[in-house]
């Protein structure tokens, strides 16, 4: 058995285990990166799977014909619905199976209680879960991706400087993190210069860089369909008083968040302690956002790092963290780190400059 | 009232005309691309909107306080879920409520159902079929992001030549697409060689392209949150004469569904004639796809062109023809146009060169 299939296998496992302790015999799984997980199948926003008690299938369409043969870990059934439903509706006689509530649409419910045996039960989060905790290959591939964006980062760097236009800057970032291996950027990358660097999502747009400003660079690579999470905050020539300020107290609230990073930590006492330090700049409702979220197959998944989760820290977990405050008509700062979870405490990931005023 | 108000203050007069047809007086909006079309916010995926009788109300997070605020032609509520459900609910009171079946999941329906006053009602594609005819604006911006992507495959073609790799040959094609004002790829560039062409959806690998192969690249730019999409496929030097038919095939195909485009025309009569071309080349059952799909806010979106459409061509669609044929160990061809349906017959908006043998 090839160490790919040694993987999946455990998977499996580990999900059979997760459905037994939830009472239900079987999954349909609807929710992509939990198809991809469970498959290996890389294209899983047109597929589905089906884990069963003695079996598993991977149901997708006929594009995928060959590339599903060559990547599924598991059985692959080629049809489009309700044939693939008809073909899990004899395999689920008997058995009691559950859906993805957080996933599974509303009309996709419907067809499934037109085709099945039994009233699927509604579950959540239970390939989640699992996903929660990264293998190490997992680590690797994430590790990687991020090792890529921040070489891309360290590029791009000569370039950032007044007079060059964000959207140039977010293409140079994009075009070198792929000539350097990634399979592409993880999201549209975010610059956010001046006034605009208020806007926590602002996409890079044609405006172009000034003296004094800061410019907030949000970016990450994929990789193997890992992704990687870090953002910097740089200073263009002199900035003002206010200014420094603002970079100083999310600089001291990220290092005090990522020096707390330890198994056993509930992740809203992570958030509370960011937006602590940032209180005591008198900057925490300028703090729109939660302090980090989960990093894996997707850019963001569990643990959410937030004043009302519930999760706790474990070795294995891969989390941002990443305070910010945003202030209209005067700009913003935010500064983020992908960060692995480890059982002596935590290991930062990645590893681009900060500026240090 | 600006020309921009004006746009969405006639969507907003169709959407509830069409809910009035439907039976209720008010819609819970929650896929993405029907938030924009009804608000105009950019940044849909963390947003939901409420049309009622006499107002409407986009809902997102304090994240996008400052975009939503410059971006939204409707007022904006800034909070999370269940504090958008409770600021909903009152407004509802007496009301009957759609929501959107086919996209809001069975989790989120359980909230409506927790939060408000009355029963939800499941609706199916309301505010899709408004999106199917569009505006003269949309139509321009389309053709303004197919325009760049012809543009960037121009640059491309020297490239294209033994011993490039598929992957370089994508990032040169997305990099040119933004240099020339696309906001940036409408999709991951498809660029499959040699045997990868027989998948359909072969993402550009580290191949090398070979003499005598066929290289298919499937290319879109996105512009203003609208979209391109085409595909060409090329010659590398002498290619073989099963290679040459094929192609031939798919270009008779693809010419004669173009030819027969107009208003009234059944989109199931368009995919059977397509098939019908390359039955006779008995390349039929190689066709493993559809012939088509709409292209607007959504890359694929209605109408859909196969066997099992319902729909009926209207002016002011704009459509996908792209028949392919797919054979394992050999190869594959596509060729895709993208289409504006006229009162007249149809205009072809793509305008990449294809091969002639």
């Amino acid at each position: 058995m090839s160490k790919h299939q040694a993987d999946f296998s455990a998977r499996l496992t580990a999900v059979r285990s997760a459905l037994k302790s939830a009472g239900v015999d079987a999954l349909w799984v609807s929710q992509p990166e939990n198809v991809n997980y469970l498959s290996g199948f890389s294209s899983p926003e047109d597929a589905k799977a089906l884990i069963l008690p003695d079996a598993a299938w991977l149901y997708t369409d006929g594009r995928y014909t060959l590339q599903a043969a060559q990547e599924s870990a598991i059985p692959v059934f080629i049809a489009r619905s309700p044939e693939t439903l008809q073909h899990a509706a004899p395999l689920l006689s008997g058995l009691k199976v559950g859906f993805e509530m957080q996933h599974l649409t509303v009309a996709e419910l419907g067809a499934l209680q037109a085709h099945w045996p039994t009233e699927p039960a509604p579950l959540s989060g239970v390939v989640e879960r699992l996903r929660l905790i990264k293998s190490d290959a997992e680590v690797q591939l994430i590790e990687q991706a991020q090792a890529i964006a921040d070489a891309a980062f360290a590029e791009l760097l000569p370039m950032v400087k007044v007079g060059a236009r964000e959207q140039d800057l977010a293409l140079a970032l994009e075009s070198a993190m792929r000539r350097l291996g990634a399979d592409g950027p993880a999201f549209e990358t975010i610059v956010a210069s001046g006034v605009r660097g208020a806007l926590p999502h602002g996409r890079a747009s044609d405006k172009v860089l000034a003296e004094g400003e800061l410019v907030t660079i949000d970016f990450g690579a994929r990789l193997g369909g890992y992704f990687s999470d870090s953002t910097r905050t740089l200073a263009l020539g002199e900035v003002s008083e206010s200014q420094r300020r603002m970079y100083t107290a999310v600089l001291e609230a990220e290092e005090t968040a990522l020096a707390a990073i330890k198994p056993g930590v509930r992740t809203a006492d992570l958030d509370a302690l960011a937006r602590e330090v940032l209180g005591r700049y008198d900057l925490a409702d300028a703090f729109v956002h939660s302090l980090g979220h989960g990093v894996g197959l997707n850019v963001h998944e569990g643990p959410g790092l937030r004043s009302t989760s519930e999760e706790v820290l474990q070795a294995g977990m891969v989390i941002t963290i990443e305070p910010g405050v945003y202030i209209e008509h005067l700009g913003g700062v935010r500064i983020e780190d992908l960060v692995l979870v480890t059982d002596e405490g935590s290991r930062v990931l990645s590893h681009s400059p900060k500026e240090r005023f």
